[in-house]
């Protein structure tokens, strides 16, 4: 099946960890979980599996200098700077023509920039479950094993484990569920996160986008001779302007047959937002989490986090308190997973 | 009863308003209501009552800089510096060796810097009011009356005014009283706030110490003569170090006979801590007050204050929250008064 390639997606808002991330420093790019941002550490994760020069970053223009500046380590040639943010469908679909003019015979294993893993080995090993399961199916999803009724998350029924290995066919894909639904996902043990991993043949997945999204493989057929082309710029952002905004579990996954799924054996989070850091990260007595200097008088269930000088508070509970490059956050940490709804309102020269 | 000098207490600790203040830039340096900082107010306030070359500030060696940075416009000799800080018994006692040093025979002004006065001619005709009312009396005490059955403030009984002028005998002194007792005095009529602000003459000052305070007027004898001498910094500093810290209400006043209280023609607040701000600065509609760029959505009763970039809250209500110094304070508006207990917990190079 070919050698096996890495494109860690790391483009994106900064809004949901505002103001440590904005849209020039994206969440793959901050530091929120030790020295190492989120991107350095997946990089870091996936090394011993998958050497340097086959993994590949996708990001946005905005984010080219950061990208170079926290990834030295790999070949300039390895950042895929999209036209133009159009969602993880086009995304993918621009990275498979890349790595198709590199090894039109390899495997690409899809990933967000910006989760967190904390055992790089287990992560490994089911990542090479995933490898071995490839043989057969259309494609591979890896699934997380909810602890807990999520609604935040979408979801994949799975069928029974193959008699051989780990995986399982994907029976159907769930978007997010009330809270009842997750209840009853987390009892029934065949509902599974969908932890936005995936495995696939490079050539499997240009075949999936030509017959469940013909609209956005037409477009990547008039892309193909112009990806490296120096002189092409506008003209590829004028095409992948025209693409729709669709995620490829949306716009694809849901309508493929064939796909299997295989459990994860590592715990994850994908640290959607301040108040996931509490999951994360270690509490101390009264369940707050800090981030960079702390002093903490009488308050509970707090997560703080600065870059610079000390956050100090005093007799509050259940805030999120950030100070990152000269500005400040306070927020209720229940309206912490709202915090587009603020940043969206702050003007340009403010964010 | 000679010239009128005005004596403004500029010294103190940055507890109350940290991290904005601190004890190198305590609250009168800083800029909380307005461009002015509240000691160049107090002194812009004076100047048409009192030419500055009649204006002193005492300060701490720790704000000798800061206050001859802010008012260049003052003689070099008119700040006083305090060879440590022992209460405002011992400071008023110095200043008054300054003063007689200059003219035997004036009047002292004396004021904290830091009090909040909208309405500076109002400000001044209660002063002259008070310099009218001096002839007779041991000294004046300019009282504030209550518009709330505030806790946090020492009150005088005042009895009947005399027939000429709006000035009332002084019956006694009270410590800050509980709610119900605040109720009561704000019933009656008789009870004000004692502003700190008082007027007498610089002589009768030190003869007051003298009857009051022995120890204290025993230590000032022995400063008269080092006051002026450049080698004498080690000398002063031990006299001075072996004062009790006393105030000159608890020290003198309570026990003083023949004292008038003036009562005040003008809006005042001494911005006790952050809290205050809200009865000092206009609030929007959900009760918010904000000091720099803010911006708040679904917060009410927060109180914000920024040095330099935006603060933002979200989901939040009756919070303190200020970045200041680089570093940010998230507080409820109910604990501000007691903010020392948080700050004194802080390591030096913290603070």
């Amino acid at each position: 099946m070919g050698e096996v390639y890495a494109v860690i997606m790391a483009g994106g808002r900064g809004e949901r960890f505002w103001p440590l991330s904005t849209d020039e420093v994206p969440k793959p790019f901050v530091s929120l979980l030790g020295e190492k941002t989120l991107l350095q550490q997946a990089v870091a994760r996936l090394q011993p599996l998958v050497p340097l020069e086959r993994i590949l970053i996708s990001i946005g223009e905005a984010q080219r200098h950061v990208a170079a500046e926290q990834l030295p380590i790999l070949p300039p040639d390895n950042f895929i700077v999209e036209p133009v943010g159009r969602d993880t469908a086009a995304c993918l679909g621009y990275c498979a023509l890349h790595l198709e003019a590199r090894s039109p015979d390899c495997t690409m294993l899809a990933l967000p920039a910006d989760h967190f893993v904390a055992d790089g080995a287990a992560y490994r090993r089911t990542i090479e479950e995933g490898i071995r399961s490839l043989e057969g199916a259309t494609g591979i999803i890896f699934g997380i094993r909810p602890d807990r009724p999520e609604t935040g998350y979408g979801y994949i029924q799975a069928g029974k484990p193959a008699a051989s290995g780990r995986s399982r066919p994907v029976i159907r894909f769930v978007e997010k569920p009330d809270l009842a639904t997750a209840g009853e996902y987390l009892m029934s043990g065949d509902y599974f996160w969908n932890s936005g991993i995936f495995l696939w043949r490079n050539a499997a997945l240009l075949a999936l986008i030509e017959e469940h999204m013909p609209e956005i493989y037409r477009a990547l057929c008039r892309l193909r001779p112009l990806i490296r082309l120096p002189d092409a710029a506008q003209e590829r952002l004028r095409i992948f302007e025209s693409l729709p905004r669709i995620s490829i579990d949306y716009g694809v996954l849901e309508k493929a047959s064939g796909l299997s799924m295989v459990p994860a054996g590592f715990n994850w989070d994908d640290i959607g937002n301040w108040a996931a850091l509490e999951r994360a990260l270690p509490t101390d007595a009264r369940g707050n989490v800090t981030v960079g200097p702390a002093r903490l008088l009488d308050a509970s269930g707090c997560i703080t986090c600065t870059d610079t000088g000390v956050v100090a508070a005093f007799g509050v509970s259940d805030l999120v308190i950030v100070q990152a490059r000269g500005r400040v956050l306070v927020c209720s940490k229940e309206r912490a997973p709202a915090l587009k709804h603020l940043v969206s309102e702050l003007t340009a020269d403010q964010k």
